[in-house]
Parts: C-alpha cells; structure tokens; sequence
C-alpha cells in the first residue's frame, strides 16, 4: 500500500478536527445540563468543583496511551474544562500580582485561561478578596523560597476562616546575577535564600568552591544588595535580575531540574474527596520541651504521611508556638479523623485548613 | 421523560472525554506522519507551517456552532496544535523579556504552551538569535504605545534579513497611577505616552477634564517621573506600576475595550499565503516634497488597503527616509506583485519583510 500524501493526512486530520470540536461543544452542552441540575436543587449552586477536576485529569493521565504524554494531555483538559465552566460561570480567581510573576501562572495553570484573573498587591487582600466573595478563589504561595513571601500567607490564614481547596506546584529556575559592573572572576561572595543556595549548591561547588556563601532574607533582597557591591553575585529568578538591572551570568542552575515552588488555592468552601487528597492544619502549642514530638505522634501512630510541618511563633505573644502541618488523606477519611481526634487532646487550639486534591499536573 | 441525574451526567462528559482524549492521540499520530513524510522529501524540513495553522484556526471559528465561543474553541485548538508539534519538535522562540511580559503573553498566544520560550533583554538580542539559528523563531511589539519600543523592532529589520512569519494582537489595559503620597484631589497633571492619552481621552474628558494632559516618551517614563512630582498622575500598565510602586487608582480607563497591542513573529523562512495574509515592506525613499504620496499612490491604483504607514530617518544619513508599510494581500497576489513593481520604480530602494496569515485569535 502506498504511504498516504500529504495532502490525504491533512485531510485525516481536518476530519478528526471537525470530530474534536463537535465533541468539545456537546461537552459544553452537558456542563451547561450540569449547572442546570445543580440551580435546581440549590440556588446558591457552586459550580467549579476541585474534586470532580482532580478525579478527571487524573482519568486523563491514567488511560492515555500516547504519543501525547499525560501531562500535556490533562493541561490540554484543564483548558477544556476552564472553557465549559466559564459558560456557566465566569470564576473570578484574585492571585498575588503583579501579572506575569509566578502566582499569575500557578493561577493559570490551575484554572487554564478561562478565568478571570485579578492581580492584588499583597497577600492579606488577596485573603479578604476572597472572604468578601468579591473574587470565588484566591492564589497565593507557600513554601517560595524565591519570594520570601511563605511567612505571610501563613500568617494571613490566622486570622481567617477561608479554607485550601488546592495545591499547585511550578517549576522554578535560578540563576546567577551579577551587578553591571562586577566580573565574574572578582566575586568573593554569593548572597541568596538559604533554601535558594541549598538547591544550587552542586553548581556553586563545581563552579565557585571557594566563594563565599551569605544567607539572606529573600532572593530579591539577595539581588536588591548587589546595588553597593562590586564583587558580590545573587542567586535569584529573571524577575528580581529585570527589577534590579541585574546581568544573568549563568541560566539555571539549580541543581534538581524539577525545582518546584508550591502554592495554594484558598476559597469559601469545604472541598469533599477525590481520593488522593491532602489535608493542612494549624496546631497551637505550648512552648514546652517535646511539643513538637507530641504534634507528630498521633501521625506515626495512625500511619499519616506529613508532607510538611512548619512552625511559628504565635501572634498573641503567650509563648505558644503554632505549626502549620500537609499531610495526606482527607478529613473524612478515618485513619485522619483519628488524628485529628488525639491532636485535640495535645493542643491548646487546632484548626483545619482544608482538605483538597493532590495536585494532578 | 425524567431529566438526567448529575450523576448521568457526568457519565456522559466520561464518555466525551474518553472519545476526545482517543480524538487528541489519533491526531499526534497524524501530525507525526505528516512529519515523516516531509523529512522522506527533505531532510531540512520545516515542521511549523504558519499559513497551514491559520487556515485551520479560522475553519474552526468559522464553522463553530456554540456554545462554547469560536474564539475559545480556536484557542483550545492552538494548544492541541502545539502540543502535536513539539512531539516532532520542540520548538524554541525567542522574545523580548524578561518573563511575564506582554511579549511573553503573545509568544504563548501564537504558539500555544508547548513550544520552549526564551526570554531575552532586547529587541536585537531576539532578532540575533534567530538569526543565527539558536532559536526557531521570535517575537517582538510593534505598535506598542506602552512601552515605546516599536522604533527597536523597525529599527533591526533595517539591518536583517529576517522575515516576517506572523502577528499576534494583544487586549492591553491602561490604568491611572498615583505616588504614594499623592491625593486625587492634588492632581494638576497627568503623564503619559501620546498614544496611551489618545486612547484614554474619554475617560479623562468624564473625569479630569480640567487636568493638564503632558505628552512623554513612554508610559514606563510617565510612571518614573511621579518619584519626585506630589500633583502628578500617570497612565501606564501594571508593571509600571509594580516597578515603580504606584497605587493603581483607576483601572482599565481606556476608551475601548478592545485595546490592542501589535506583535511580530520573526523567523528564517517565507510564508505561503493561507487565503487572508498581511504584507510589510521597508521602503527607503529620497526627502524629497511629495515622497509619501508616490509611496501610496500605487497601492490607491491597484485598490490594496494600507494597514499601517511609518516613517523613520533612514540611519544611512543621506537625508532619505523609510516607510514601513503593512497592507492587505500576499506578496504571491497579483495585485500586490503589481504594487511591488510599482513601487520599484518610485523607491531608492525596496525591502520585502514577509506575507503571513492575518492574526486568527
């Protein structure tokens, strides 16, 4: 048999085009019958649900065969199931701005671009944004070691009663910067987050053994300092080299290539289970010897991964300290309950964050 | 007969779902064939076929039937596109960054998420990489009037042989920005770039009619002058404002909603027509009286509608002067040959910079 022209596999692929698109506007029509029920049986109807998304793009990744790879066929997806909701629901999603940083694209990868997008300049309004209902959800990060910002999107969940309904996880470069006027071969120190250094230090080792490394606030306050310094380098990203006239002197060089950043999604609602969820809480504890040993026991006892624990001194100043906790499960499930049950009896206060789907992609 | 339960429903959108992932895969596989049998005729092949991607992104607006809009479904077509193209090839496009930019935006918009783009820190850098191969394509703003870089981009054409492969146009929303310690009440003069106060001229008229409108290089200029002025205002973009620590007081004040930004693909290779194609040409003309109206005459003659004319010093000093030009048409026309031929005659010297599919999204 003759292998096909190209003109006859064009014309395969417009007949498969017209198939897709039929497809993508009778999936539409259901998500429209969707919210329909939904109105029905209550008014005040919420119609993006995480579970249900995770529990498709989950669906996706599993049963794909190819040549697409699962991920780049869930994001195609999210972006199928960000244009049916919109139909319905033009979701209004309020995220750490300014447009183009990294919250703006967790936003998007999250949601896919059928939103709304309202960049805000800190993260408390974000959080009141989202308790107003001015916007339905709100993205702000944790755990960004590039940002410094973790401490303020923890703090802001101490005074609020929004809940995470999401995770999302992006890949993060760093890079090596040098001020206008700094060569290379002159650099005796090397500033940055410690975390940042951390996840270079195979480069700096290979490259720079004997420079010096500080350990600084953020990595913007890093690039921020070379302003006075001539024989000093940053590790930051290409936002903090653009904002502080930096030269990139060598791209990433991060030593894991899936360097990833976290953030949340915070919004109004309980989120029930898709399956493989995570759960996060605050715990408030007296500042006595072992309190750590005693939030992390009832974990081990009743076989809960923790993905994350992280304390803080508490706000109101009576020596207690406050751990926020990720771990996996759901609220509803049992074994978490059981947990959750013997935290109540270490700690002076315990609050449930939420509990929300595994980030899918 | 008895409405569908949501649960029924969501079987439905299952069974779509499976068909369409199904759809997305028999579609790569077509792509992939499709690349063989370029190769099978040329071992240089070029896979990315901008005229080809135009044609079907209009077939699909141009036979949606809803709900979801046509705009929408083309978008959702884009990324399944650039998803089956970087299975042959990943793609590098290069564009003015840093990330986050408008640029960036319009990179992603033409070539979908799939492709690898690489953000450098001026307009030559872009066309250089291309140029020398690095990278496949890039993309730069014309016509920008927020951050005045467009005589960059006419500038580098003078001194390249690139081609023009494509536009893309961006929605742009212009805000008015406050210093910190400004009251709108004090304001006795508003900065920006003249442009930017043509297309806010509404706004103001309604709402500072007796403010004095000042006219500056650009609206990132207009946003750093309000450092030291306390009456002042500026109208600029959100990065201005991030950048130079503005508070955004008025949002989205420009007349039109639908306020676009121009961007350009540049790249190696000529475009065949796609059936609704752009052309821009470089024409280097004598100062002398009368030039512009030889330079339009022919295309009057042969009924060819101007988009765009632009006149810069040509840097050659010999007091010439150079006309960008962007009309209807493809250079393969007859009636644009016609006009090319024309203008021959008329010019001291004529640059084709490409025929590429008038933006579809």
């Amino acid at each position: 048999m003759a292998e096909p022209t190209l003109e006859q596999l064009r014309a395969q692929i417009d007949g498969l085009d017209d198939q897709l698109q039929t497809l993508m506007n009778q999936r539409a029509t259901l998500a429209q019958k969707v919210a329909e029920v939904k109105q029905a049986t209550d008014g005040d109807a919420v119609f993006y649900r995480p579970e249900r998304e995770a529990q498709v793009l989950r669906r996706v990744k599993e049963r794909n065969t190819g040549p697409l790879d699962g991920e780049t066929v869930a994001r195609l997806f999210r972006e199928i199931m960000s244009a049916c909701l919109a139909l319905e629901q033009r979701m209004k999603v309020a995220f750490l701005g300014p447009e183009g940083t990294f919250t703006h694209q967790a936003a998007l990868k999250h949601f896919g671009h059928a939103v709304e997008a309202v960049s805000l300049g800190a993260i408390d309004e974000v959080f009141r944004e989202v308790e107003s209902g001015a916007v339905q959800y709100g993205v702000v990060p944790v755990e960004n070691s590039t940002e410094g910002v973790v401490n303020h999107t923890l703090d802001s969940f101490m005074d609020s009663s929004l809940k995470i309904c999401g995770e999302v996880d992006l890949r993060i470069h760093h890079h090596l910067l040098l001020g206008e006027h700094t060569q290379e071969n002159r650099i005796t120190r090397i500033y940055s987050h410690q975390q940042t250094l951390a996840q270079c230090r195979k480069w700096l080792d290979a490259h720079m053994p004997t420079v010096e490394r500080v350990a600084v606030s953020s990595n913007a306050q890093a690039a921020r300092r070379l302003k006075d310094e001539w024989n000093a380098a940053a590790i930051a990203g290409e936002m903090a080299a653009e904002l502080y006239g930096l030269k990139i002197m060598h791209h990433n060089i991060e030593d894991r290539p899936d360097n990833t950043t976290r953030f949340i999604i915070i919004g109004r609602q309980d989120t029930p289970p898709s399956g493989q969820d995570k759960t996060s809480i605050l715990v408030r504890m007296k500042n006595r010897p072992g309190a750590l040993y005693h939030v992390l026991k009832p974990f081990k006892e009743h076989s809960v991964d923790l993905t994350r624990v992280e304390s803080r001194p508490s706000r109101s100043g009576n020596w207690s300290y406050v751990f926020f906790i990720d771990f996996e499960g759901h609220r509803d499930d049992d074994r978490v309950g059981r947990v959750l049950a013997a935290l109540e009896q270490e700690a002076m206060d315990i609050r449930f964050l939420g509990s929300y789907p595994r980030a899918v992609i």
